[in-house]
């Protein structure tokens, strides 16, 4: 593309006034900022208010403006917009992860279609360049999983119960208090938000576009003292590590669960609101990345790779779903969790394949063993609501046959 | 470019030969191998024998083969393999740093004229993507500086000199016995590898050809207890760091010494062979990239990325270069270092701007100040023959102004 960017952008928070003020004083980035589109009449601006909008319409039926910059918080507002700007031959970049997850196939073809380009590096991981090293970097075959802290917030709240000795609502006031949680923080607490990243990450990684709802998430809102303790005793940290990771040819597990970290694993380090991502394939051996994962600036950071590589005509040419379209979400897969449970009833209902160890002690109960995603997912709301909590250890993964319905001594285990 | 890739490949050792096994088995890479010349007429292939050539002009003049990947040992007959290839119009690929750093922009030009693309991911920092991130994924004005560690061996060394205790000299034996180093250590060990690399960075971070004989290397091979110890006590570690930072609009600083690292530098555990860079900009703050440096399969891994990166006809574009051709490397320049001398006379000969620590006690003597890089360029022979050592503290630039032949007094100095 030889012509010039004229954006469009929609949203003026930081990110957005960070972008203008960069774009404005860079040589390098040949670009106007025609108009911004924002939502909130009353508030003041210190620009030229003719560079403001009200009215969608006109940034997305504007024929000068051939790039739209989306960066606005609801996920189907963004959704209509982007989908929109594609379908009217408009180039668009955007930060929104949880649109992103919900519609990314639809929106490939969209711009498939339209011979445009959608690009979206600030959606997973803020600067670390993620999604562009997994889409230039590594063939499929030679990818064996990715894994990380794809979330600063819960991170955050995490490493003050390490380092702070805070309890989990304790460590979350604080995080609210200094802005790294939100009112509401369900998406961040929960893994929402990093499966989001993980759902992005897998078709560029693998070339599966996952449907979001059928990957499992559980987050950290549960935990307590006594497991902080645990990890703390055996040398260990928990931290909310989402993963994806290569079974087999057509297979791929993704989930993002609570995991115990020992001190080789590079993640170990990765504190406060930091994000890291581990690439690890049969070449390169174990890829990290490490940097500030959320904020104004890390994210504008990635919104500007973006234009600027609109500058040169760059497209995701989603290189690992061309070469195999038969890749699949595989949730029948076997993980080790170590299960803080009340009674044995909890025992009852969240089957275990098999169990190494069994530790109680009045108030505090564990179990440490072998067990089928499917019976966390089955779990998910029983878990959260008798406020039991689990956590991943080690890093196995063994791939239940085809023949799903079978009884667990007929089961083919194949180990990851 | 939608032609299918036909390569020719020069050297067939670890690297070469794992590359013909992955695109062999590959359903990624659509390439075929159809030549691979060899020097060694006596060593056994476990290939069919038709594949291999001993004659050069049998991968150069022939019209069938598009892609020249060059993966041996000599620069200087890397050199002419290279630049006839690109005169032949053949895109190439090739790992030789020491070559690309004495005639990297020749080579370019070269590329440019024959209007193909000329890829060498592997030069630097093995399987980290490091030439990729700076060249698409920062606009020079936000990058402030590029350092870290780039050589496996030296850091190999040093890391034994801390853990085990060994002396530089059996540190040095170790990693001769394991493979980490060569019979010959000099190009490792005195930070000239690290350099080439670092002249490399320079043209995609700051758009800076540098002659490499006029960037500055130290390395690590007149490291004695005394200064190992000193940093113990400290908390520190002595790293061999590169260093490339921009220090106004149209200077950069570059050069490659030991450094005192303390323990919340990124690079204070990156230990044995492995390889770090920090990346840090305005907008994404600090970036942090990790992995194996060195050997066959992480270079491996960058060879691949770059052949799979020719097969959507990507090239680069040397961005930095274009949006400002003033850019010149500046070696008059202020750093804070640690000196360990031996005699009055050494402080006599290498002259510090201020000193602000001195300790003397028998054998072991130091000083700590301020210095000219241009002290230790003129006095680099001197402290290699006397055996002193010296390593950067802190991390602060000074750059002298433009009246270069005044007295110390006139300078002005402004702080990076």
């Amino acid at each position: 593309m030889s012509t010039k960017l004229k954006l469009g952008i929609f949203g003026f928070g930081c990110v957005g006034q960070g972008l203008h003020q960069v774009l404005s004083q860079s040589s390098g980035f040949k670009t106007d900022i025609v108009k911004v589109c924002v939502k909130d009449r009353a508030k003041k601006r210190t620009l030229d208010p003719s560079l403001f909008t009200f009215d969608k319409n006109e940034i997305l039926n504007n024929p000068e403006i051939n790039v739209v910059v989306e960066l606005i918080d609801d996920a189907e507002e963004a959704y209509h917009i982007v989908k929109y700007a594609l379908q009217q031959g408009k180039h668009v970049v955007t930060a929104n992860k949880k649109m992103l997850a919900n519609h990314l196939y639809e929106l490939t073809e969209l711009q498939q279609k339209h011979n445009v380009s959608l690009l979206y590096e600030a959606s997973a991981c803020g600067s670390i360049p993620i999604i562009r090293t997994l889409e230039e970097y590594y063939d499929n075959e030679l990818l064996y999983s990715v894994s990380g802290i794809f979330n600063g917030t819960s991170n955050f709240i995490l490493t003050k119960t390490i380092f702070e000795n805070l309890s989990y609502a304790d460590a979350l006031k604080k995080a609210q208090d200094l802005g790294f949680a939100e009112s509401d923080p369900t998406n961040d607490v929960e893994g929402y938000d990093a499966k989001f990243k993980a759902v992005i990450l897998a078709a560029h990684a693998f070339g599966l576009f996952a449907k979001q709802e059928e990957v499992f998430n559980f987050g950290i809102n549960t935990i307590a003292i006594d497991d902080i303790r645990y990890a703390k005793e055996k040398g260990k940290k928990i931290k909310l590590v989402p993963t994806i990771k290569k079974l087999d040819k057509n297979n791929v597990a993704a989930f993002v669960v609570p995991q115990l970290i020992n001190s080789e694993n590079y993640l170990f380090n990765v504190e406060n609101e930091y994000n890291g991502v581990i690439v690890e394939g049969a070449f390169s051996d174990k890829q990290f990345l490490f940097g500030k994962g959320a904020g104004g600036n890390p994210t504008g950071s990635a919104v500007l790779s973006d234009i600027s590589a609109l500058s040169y005509g760059y497209r995701y040419e989603y290189k690992k779903f061309k070469q195999n379209k038969d890749i699949k979400l595989n949730n029948n897969i076997l993980i080790d969790i170590y299960l803080r449970y009340n009674t044995a009833d909890d025992l009852n209902k969240i089957k275990f394949e098999s169990v190494n160890e069994k530790y109680s002690s009045g108030n505090y109960n564990y179990v440490i063993g072998r067990i089928n995603l499917k019976q966390l997912i089955a779990n998910r709301d029983y878990i959260q609501k008798e406020n039991l909590f689990f956590a991943r250890v080690g890093e196995e993964i063994g791939i239940v046959g085809a023949k799903e319905n079978v009884n667990v001594e007929e089961k083919e285990l194949v180990l990851g």
